[in-house]
């Protein structure tokens, strides 16, 4: 019926594909008749030559047909999910999930693995003692109905062809291509069968997308791709030049997390998980609950230790620290002008918190606390990071990593980015 | 040092590759630690972005450095060489080569096959009974020396990273890209020693290049590499949108060649192998000798049984016919117009002369007869075409690619093209 050559010509010289044409190439590349090296052609091809919106949404369609599809449909409650593109001391997955459940709607979350400078969910969640990713479909069900909130690892059955692309493009340099990350993307997280979806699309040094109109092309692409598979999507658009919070890593954002479920915490953090449960709860048609205000009492801090417990986690056992830790102090008194949020990314994963491969381990302890946040004074001498790692032989090239990565100056000089940028609705 | 992903983004993103690049990517290719997919990827992101002249050169000298380089400067006389980008009915080697040794510089034709609608020259010459393609380089050598010719299959020293990446590209639709047509060519070229070379660059319907635009791109790119390599290379541009001669198969070439051995044959065949051999005898310094001459008096015709005798082959014995003919007959009176050669090729193909997977047979018998050429009257009811087939079954979609494939029409229509197009020289 079709070849992958016929295809791959078809795209390298211009042509939009067919429905036909892409139906046939996912599911041979699933089937394995099309081979990888035949995928990481098109897959350049797509990035260079772009797709239509129709061929992105087809696409999409054919990588979710390529498995299972969960429904929630005969929960109690309705559903929502959240999705980050990927920064830089992003835990905001802990606090918002039970927030959310706290509030009324479920969060059935699906996470994959943290991969490079940005951290996993999945790994961050167990540095808790006894937690564990793996649920079966039935678990999943049954937690969401009992705690509001599961946050485990996507099995197998959901967008197998997605998997096996995700691997390609890794390591053929063609991970960077919005209608392949868009369907990559929303591919897991419509399978995934949640009703209303809130996307975060990171902007910035430490994120995927550098700059605000790529950014900006990927959540028009990935809300118009969820309203169309008749989810419930929005898009916020939000910084990733400074780091979130005052830590990156895995124990150390589960700590800062709980700080913000007892109504404490960095005003950031705190900032952008209301932000975000907002809109989940409003694409949950619940917009009658404030859950900034539910946040501040400590009232998702129940939701959390339900969820914890639930997956075999202890929420109040110590958390694993690293072995050795090391301060890097102020070389000079001023304003901290700059924190570069790839720097501290970078430190944190050559600290040994995050993977250069997705078989290696974290180190649950590891990771990098930042005292300073980017308009606070510091005074010469005083810490501005503390450098956690099971391994000090990574302490010299983690240092590497923060060089030029701050900037120390006077007040009048510091020019704040704002945390919100941008919103995408259908 | 490198990696695979690192000179992926590079070329992707538009940059010129540093020799250092280059030359371990080739070299990581050829020893298996960059993966196909990866090799894959950056061919598409070379076809798309292109290459410089700088890089060109240094992809084919890595692909030259990954094998042996032959060297044939002890021989008694000069060499010279032909490469044709490939044609229907362009059996040209056939005369040419013992055309050339007749006239005193040595021919070292290392070839490779056909694939697709375009037919390989060791085909045509394996329909010769008892000939053989694959010779030792000694054997090569003392051939040189002895005969003055040699055709043969080239060995798997030579340009071996070439191999490997031709037959990737074939299958990952990457083998339209300048730039790597150019470097395969040449590196295998460079790499067999010879001292001049004449590049057929075929332009039309039934060529690779189907404009005069890109095929002089190709050409330039390739005499730049030569050159600069130090062998003397010239490159004619030659119509390829009516196929050479009235035939096209294997079996019913090498008759077609033998008839312009001996002083015959068809005009443009004639035309187009003295013009060749002239380019290789001045390339070699040998100028002074007229080719024309020569084949007409039929002076080529012992050095042609001499080549054939040498590799094992009776050139006395009659060659094989397939066990089924069909004729096409004209449907009106009139002139031949038009005559497609990618129609004729594919015809041929289809009959069985050429092949599809390299591992496939091809049949010595099978072919296409046109028993008139442009410019010639027809009469109704008279045989055009005649098709040679040992698998009637093959008939069919052999007939249906010569539908559309010619124009019958007043000779006042009739627009001859000019064989050669052009002509590139340092």
């Amino acid at each position: 019926m079709h070849d992958a050559v016929e295809v791959i010509i078809a795209k390298r010289d211009g042509a939009t594909l067919s429905d036909s044409q892409i139906d046939w190439v996912i599911d041979a590349y699933t089937s394995g008749e099309v081979a990888d090296e035949q995928m990481s052609a098109l897959a350049m091809a797509i990035l260079l030559n772009g797709m239509t919106r129709d061929e992105i949404a087809r696409w999409t369609d054919a990588m979710i047909a390529s498995g299972e599809r969960m429904d929630f449909s005969s929960l109690s409650r309705p559903t929502a999910d959240k999705h980050s593109t990927g920064g830089v001391g992003d835990k905001i997955t802990l606090p918002l999930a039970p927030l959310v459940a706290a509030c009324g709607v479920a969060v059935p979350q699906l996470s994959g693995r943290g991969l490079g400078h940005t951290g996993g969910t999945l790994d961050k969640l167990e540095a808790i003692p006894g937690w564990r990713a793996t649920l079966s479909n039935e678990e999943v069900f049954a937690q969401l109905e009992s705690v509001g909130a599961v946050v485990c690892a996507a099995g197998d059955g959901l967008a197998p062809a997605d998997k096996k692309l995700y691997a390609l493009r890794d390591v053929t340099g063609t991970v960077e291509a919005v209608p392949l990350i868009a369907s990559s993307i929303m591919s897991k997280k419509i399978a995934e069968g949640t009703g209303a979806l809130v996307l975060d699309v990171k902007v910035g040094s430490g994120a995927f997308m550098k700059d605000l109109e790529k950014a900006q092309e990927l959540a028009e692409t990935m809300v118009a791709l969820g309203t169309d598979a008749g989810v419930h999507t929005v898009a916020l658009l939000t910084d990733m030049s400074t780091p979130l919070g005052r830590s990156a890593g895995n124990a150390v954002e589960v700590a800062e997390s709980v700080e913000v479920l007892a109504g404490g915490g960095p005003a950031d953090v705190v900032e952008l998980t209301v932000a975000l449960a907002r809109e989940m709860l409003a694409g949950a048609g619940r917009d009658d609950v404030d859950p900034g205000e539910v946040l501040a009492s400590g009232g998702a801090m129940d939701s959390w230790k339900a969820m914890v417990r639930a997956q075999g986690g202890d929420p109040d056992a110590p958390l694993p620290t690293a072995r050795h830790t090391h301060d890097v102090t102020a070389p000079v008194s001023g304003t901290l002008t700059r924190l570069d949020a790839m720097a501290v990314g970078m430190a944190a994963w050559r600290l040994g918190a995050g993977r250069a491969r997705k078989e290696d381990p974290v180190q649950a302890g590891a990771g990098v606390e930042w005292h300073t946040r980017p308009g606070e004074e510091v005074t010469a001498g005083q810490p501005l990071f503390t450098l956690h790692t099971d391994d000090e032989a990574r302490l010299e090239r983690a240092l590497a990593s923060l060089e030029g990565g701050y900037d120390i100056g006077d007040a009048a000089s510091y020019d704040p980015t704002p945390l919100l940028l941008g919103r995408v609705a259908p």
